[in-house]
């Protein structure tokens, strides 16, 4: 593959001119002249980009979008609300060259740059070409933010995506056997996460089995099913950009009365942190409701992860459901829901939904049954 | 999935500890005290950790890895040549809160950094715990320029990897006919990978068909195979970390004698970019010689990509065979060969193989026939 590549697909609908307005509005507020947006998913939020090349240049009087000359033409059919210039060079190089030569305001300007993507060593390079005329400050994160709270047209993309793992599952049900490999399971939903139009998996398929099941990120191995126990299957495919995520654990053979207890005790914590999501609740809050279920079980060392993420543009995005974090839920928020309990060395369960927050409770995208299955 | 995953895969049979006795010898002349690495290739490279989460703190005196409690077992069973701390924090928090204890050689001790991955909140997180005790400073890519150069279980490796691509290709031919969506080719080719034990692709897979074919970064798409043009197949596996990556380019229906004549312009220039690799050549040398001869069909413009990249770990990496790029080439070293030429809104070829650099010349990993294939 030459350097660099491009992900194409179309967010038709989306507000990207609302989008930037709404920014450009927040400048004044955070003591920025302007802002360069250069971590993609942020720049497609904002303008619709796909590709894998481009920077945001935010400013009061406009905003520019920077990419390179592979895409001209993309650039020319998805950008909406900012003046679009090919450059020969890195596109943020090109945004900072581009800003050396306008005047800021105040006799430095202050430029935002997101300190959670910029590198050392970008900040040496842009540090080199506005040289005094422009003063490089870490911004807030604006722009995740603003991305945290979904609008409907994305709400429609993450259930479209939703939908499409609920079918996967299916494939998943019927593909498990004693003797399968783990690999083969995958193998065959992503084929037809494929066939069914996904860009690709939002993360690689775990598919972890047996004793596997206690391990938290067990990824589809070689490793063949063995003839009891659980199998835990976590997987999420990209659809117009947008990600899902689902987990279901299953079992193969008969469940032994401490596998039963174990399902349940998961089931009944993630019913419980369902249950607390709503408007004005903190995400801490919603960790908490599904630890304390697990605690009662006492499983609560056996749950060694958060409870969940916000998801959208990325797999993984504000907020995050664990203990300190502050962040208050918000109507159009979209989050996981994914308590586990893991025995090491034994076997492990996790269930896990996507649900979006709404202005009196929660909606779990695509419900689908949960009782244990017995394959 | 929740936050954070891993990537489990043994590599069997490499010389971490060598590899990381070669970078504490480098620390001296690089004036460095000490050097935090945190880009994973990078820490795979050094100490074959594989997971999500790691930090290598080198110093003279010894080497610790730094990870979090969902890699206890993992790194036991992986690393090597470094002491493993589980930490509660993040691994590169953990190290800079570990190396804030310890003492430097020198009052304020040199700690160098991996500039092109640190991001400038990395950097002043880091800042604030080592405060005055410790000076952060952009350390050269020492990892990178040794990974550039790959030892005989790396090319082992990759050359597995490029020989599953080549059967690959097999799928492509059988699979593209008029009527068949783009997509439908990679899912067919990626099912394939999964089952032959590939733990993912080494990028989106390139189907580009018909006028699609001119797009450098013709992503398979949902759009259906013409009854007539090329479609460029481009792809690659990841097979036990490392990458591979083929182009070939197949002509569906008759070839009229401009496609033909493109098709041939294309692997010229290719055959003699592979001609020119050798020890002492200079990187741009190789994309000049590609570049030399599209000229000399007219078509030095329809070429607007770099000829080659270096792959292993990762599917890009050092060296790029591009204009004004004076790295030489060394035995050991395994790039792509690529050069493409684009018409745009008509028709495009590219062809692309692995090459290892020999003490001679260099060896074609796992070569076919690439005569032009009508289907």
């Amino acid at each position: 593959m030459p350097v660099a590549c491009s992900a194409p697909a179309t967010l038709l609908g989306m507000d990207h001119p609302g989008r930037l307005r709404g920014l450009q509005a927040a400048l004044d507020k955070n003591k920025l002249d302007s802002f360069l947006i250069t971590h993609l998913p942020n720049v497609r939020y904002l303008c619709g980009f796909t590709g894998s090349a481009g920077a945001l240049l935010i400013r009061d009087k406009g905003v520019t979008f920077f990419t390179d000359g592979r895409y001209i033409a993309q650039a020319r059919e998805e950008v909406a609300g900012a003046h679009v210039v090919i450059a020969r060079k890195a596109p943020a190089v090109a945004a900072a060259e581009f800003l050396a030569e306008s005047r800021a305001r105040r006799p430095i300007g202050r430029l935002g740059i997101e300190p959670h993507v910029v590198t050392v060593g970008q900040r040496e390079q842009l540090d080199g070409i506005l040289k005094g005329k422009w003063k490089l400050v870490s911004a807030p994160p604006l722009v995740e933010r603003a991305r945290m709270v979904k609008d409907a047209d994305e709400i429609r993309l993450i259930r479209q995506a939703v939908e499409l793992v609920a079918g996967l599952f299916r494939i998943a049900r019927a593909k498990v056997r004693p003797g399968t490999k783990e690999v083969e399971v995958a193998a065959a939903m992503e084929h037809e996460a494929r066939r069914s139009g996904a860009e690709g998996m939002s993360f690689s398929t775990i598919i972890a089995a047996g004793k596997r099941s206690a391990v938290v990120h067990g990824r589809a191995s070689g490793a063949r099913i063995p003839g009891r126990g659980f199998v835990v299957c976590d997987f999420g495919v990209i659809l117009a950009g947008y990600c899902s995520d689902r987990t279901r654990t299953v079992h193969v053979g008969r469940a032994s009365g401490d596998a039963q207890a174990l399902y349940q005790a998961v089931l009944e914590a993630q019913g419980a942190a369902i249950a607390r999501v709503g408007p004005g609740v903190s995400a801490e809050h919603v960790d908490a409701a599904a630890r304390k279920v697990l605690r009662k079980h006492r499983l609560a060392r056996c749950f060694t992860h958060s409870t969940g993420h916000g998801l959208g543009l990325e797999i993984h995005e504000a907020p995050r459901l664990a203990a300190g974090q502050k962040q208050q839920l918000e109507p159009g928020m979209v989050i996981t829901i994914e308590p586990g309990a893991y025995i090491p060395g034994k076997q492990g369960v996790r269930i896990e939904d996507v649900v979006v927050v709404t202005g009196n409770g929660c909606e779990v995208l695509t419900p689908t049954d949960k009782e244990l299955i017995i394959i």
